[in-house]
């Protein structure tokens, strides 16, 4: 134990002295988690819960956790990209001594990382703790992962807003996370379900499942604004941002992790892993936005604000703002899409920088003519990607997918979004 | 406490007395329920369950409760549309000594109201009653709502089919209900999990949370009809209708609020707000209908008997009996529809009353002739909406969306609704 | 009791001398069953759970059950298709005594029906059963089904991949279950809640219902591979076969009885009952394939391996290896699809035993010609089944939909499915 911290100077100086170390690095991001442990591998972490997630910030709080395990004796290798390390009493009473001046105001929105060390203390006195079950993460880097812990502190930071979608590095997540049966956010190991299975079943102890995957559910971690609803949790993966005011109905809608909204967004269809969706618009029942995991070749899709995907429609292509797609059509990069001329030029006064110069000047063939005011031309859906203003409709007398200037304003039933 | 009531012709005179008070007036609906309570804040009701639901019945009881409060000094305003009134052991007392005549005969169907009141004094002497966790609700007009029980007491006369769909003022419900977060049916408030986020997941408490929603779940307060399936109860909101035999899948299918079935139904699809499906029709999977909350422009829409929606179809206008919409298919009411002139003949014999005066009179450019043999004329679908033995199809090898007589007769696999 | 089994030699003496009796038949499935009884029907079963599930194999154990039974003065009639017995401590130690010699071998995955015996006993003996709680089920035919038990038992079959997908004759399953409530994988007779509604309302102990269905879920009887993933346990029905690596993702996806996939398969759509998926398949976002039970004119649907759904597409017939449907289109049997004269060569050289007799000499009026170039075939989807390579577009310039030999190969993303 160092010497007593009394006053906040005091802190300041701790703070000084651990951080002025030649090799100390402050931490991108870090925390403190309650660990769900293996069935059958106790060393092996399936889940794990950060009360408080701290991403480039509260440096002095991660200086004092450094320290605490230092005081320990353990070496921290600050060239990893991420550590992980468990915590016991002692870690947990010198962090306290270290925090002493701010005990007293460590209440409500103050000073979390000490209430979350406060409530160790009171579960490891009054409650049962398993060995290895409150671990500290720290991540240096932000480079692919390898340990459960940095994914989920990783995954927390993307749902609670701390860092934006798709400007982290998640490789290696499928490989660091378990593949688990989760029952009521308690994962566990399928083996030990296979080990116990003739007990379990005839004692009528075997746990109901409610789904077997690597990664949890956002509502498992997260608790959405006041104006945002998920009518089932199975809708939103942990990893997926919302914004406040998201509304995802039960139907056939789905957000994958790295995927979501950016504002008051009605989500009735899939917004699938890396694809994002602005603010005030309306991704219609069954409407699917392919993602990078499946779908599209890597380009991730950003969809503008006001922006309406009809109900089972498919968007292939990143879209502007004020965007319709008409239900039951697909865009994809290779759709052939008609444009008149007038349209074009409508098109081309919200979108003023857009040149399509391949279009106009080299694909000669592409252009048709059919009398002296109809004249058009035929985009690939991915020429057309990003614009703002644009409707897709299927002319149901002939076929065509067309592209027009959209007219309508998309506007969200604010009632559903109180 | 009144005299007391020894025989059924005392309860009558005691109602008779109750009424012919000048102000009293006969509620539209009432019920007592058990509300959960805020966790943050006790005043405020999250849910409002209800054992018994009263609509335009049970008029003696009514008049009991009524007098009940009154004699605790509580004056009720009958002009307001609706109030609720917490309730407790001397209102219980005194309405099991007005209904003392009745109590022998109250088990099974008869005397619900009565076997209310008795298990609630068992509760209040046995179990731990909240303060306020017992409220008893008038609504004397259908007005917009106001209060959560209100809001529930009409959510449960639609799900108990005692009003019909559409029938009943539900404006208000929005703001009437909390967004809450669902734990096995307890409502949370969100703020309490914010406050408390620390400790609970330290403490390894933090709740299950099922879904996140003003609404709960029709399962949580509807018990359905023997031969009713709903496969997954996140897919049925509370407040939607669901004929006997109704079956719900898994796959893409919803039932909001409002909407419903009138007879033996398949959904694998979307029954939006509003939206009504009649008896043997088929909403194949993943199609959609569209809703008045979002999608339509207000106008709601009825689907007839032996209808059959593909698979990923949408439908944007009401539809009369024995209609197809085919896989895949976006009917919407400005979607251009080709009939030809025979086809044109024989749904008008399956819709004699049928004028489509505008089309045949007015609008001759739409008329177009290819050959003496092939007349055909183009509709928008909101000029064929609520027509009865239409066939939409798409020309697969032109594109176009035609509309014939319907030929094949729509059938359900009687098996899977029994 | 008969007389103590000492050796391997006993047993196997017993085995011939039960086997050897005039009537007695090996069954073709059996397994001893933890039954979950009526609320107020305890006579009646609802769920039947196996621990362990035994499909032409294991005859020395069937014998062992059956003498059992017969030593207890039960007469076993080895005409029916199926019978279901109570078990009792009795029996419980006659077959201990039978398997004496295996006892201490019974662990792990060796001698799993010893192992289910020695469980009951510990059961029956420190905790509490009900009568007829554990049920010993055979199945002598593969019959239309009659009991509850025994549909289980087929059902577990095919979940377990002991038999394979649309094998078994699963008629009168749909008779034989019940319709029940299902609460935390506990079903519970409809007419328990209705009769007990008040009481359960009123002391906040009505049950948390998750569906309503005569089927379980798959998850509720079935551990998957350590590679397959299922995010909503709704989305998979008891009685489906998942092969190891399967994806299920939570959007709008389902797989219904006797359906599934026969390898690594990422499923985002609907695999209707009796659909079957090959390998390396990807079933996209609100695809459909159509099954027999509503659909389809009950002609089951196989899809070939390294085949792509694309997004809320409807595949209506069955498909070769390699196939591919863009997304948003339906390839129903009906449906008029155009293949030019090059691409039906290309399509010939991967199907080199199709010979499509009809269209190319017969149907002369289907045979268009554009120009010497341009020379195209119509075929209906149906006679376009099981082929192999060919991909399904519609020209977005003129509405067509055609078939062309396909280029691309699908290749599952591998991190989805480690």
């Amino acid at each position: 134990m160092k010497t007593p911290i009394k006053t906040k100077e005091d802190f300041s100086e701790l703070i000084k002295v651990i951080t002025s170390e030649c090799q100390y690095k402050a931490p991108l991001a870090f925390g403190i988690a309650r660990v769900d442990l293996g069935q059958l591998n106790p060393e092996k972490s399936l889940q794990a819960t950060y009360p408080v997630v701290n991403w480039s910030e509260n440096f002095g709080s991660a200086a004092v956790f450094i320290s605490a395990l230092q005081d320990q004796g353990i070496e921290i290798d600050f060239s990893k990209n991420e550590v992980v390390y468990d915590i016991n009493l002692d870690f947990i009473e010198y962090c306290l001594n270290a925090f002493n001046p701010f005990l007293d105001e460590a209440t409500g929105s103050a000073h979390k990382n000490i209430q979350v060390i406060s409530a160790i203390k009171e579960q490891m006195l009054t409650g049962f703790v398993e060995q290895g079950e409150f671990k500290v993460c720290f991540i240096f880097e932000d480079a692919p992962l390898e340990s459960v812990e940095a994914t989920y502190l990783k995954l927390y930071a993307i749902s609670l807003a701390k860092v934006g979608l798709r400007k982290i590095n998640l490789n290696g997540a499928f490989g660091a996370l378990p593949n688990v049966a989760w029952s009521e956010g308690i994962p566990i190991e399928l083996e030990y379900l296979r080990e116990n299975e003739i007990m379990l079943k005839v004692m009528d102890e075997y746990p109901h499942i409610d789904f077997v995957d690597k990664f949890p559910r956002f509502l498992q971690h997260i608790i959405p604004a006041d104006n945002t609803r998920i009518l089932d949790t199975s809708k939103v993966r942990f990893g997926a941002q919302l914004a406040a005011g998201t509304t995802v109905m039960p139907g056939a809608s789905y957000i994958n992790f790295n995927a979501g909204t950016l504002g008051t967004v009605m989500v009735e269809g899939r917004i699938s892993s890396s694809a994002i969706v602005g603010a005030n618009s309306d991704v219609g029942g069954g409407a699917s936005i392919l993602g990078v995991l499946s779908g599209t070749d890597g380009n991730p899709i950003s969809i503008g604000e006001n922006c309406l995907l009809g109900a089972n429609s498919v968007c292939g292509i990143p879209l502007g703002n004020g965007c319709i797609i008409d239900a039951g059509l697909a865009i994809l990069e290779g759709t052939k899409i008609i444009i008149t001329e007038k349209e074009l030029d409508k098109i081309h006064e919200v979108n003023l920088d857009w040149i399509p110069v391949d279009q106009l000047l080299n694909d000669d063939e592409e252009l048709e003519q059919i009398d002296s005011e109809n004249i058009f031309y035929i985009f690939k859906g991915s020429e057309l990607q990003g614009l703002n203003g644009l409707h897709f409709r299927q002319n149901s007398t002939d076929g065509e997918i067309i592209c027009k200037r959209s007219t309508k304003e998309v506007k969200l039933n604010e009632e559903l979004h109180q």
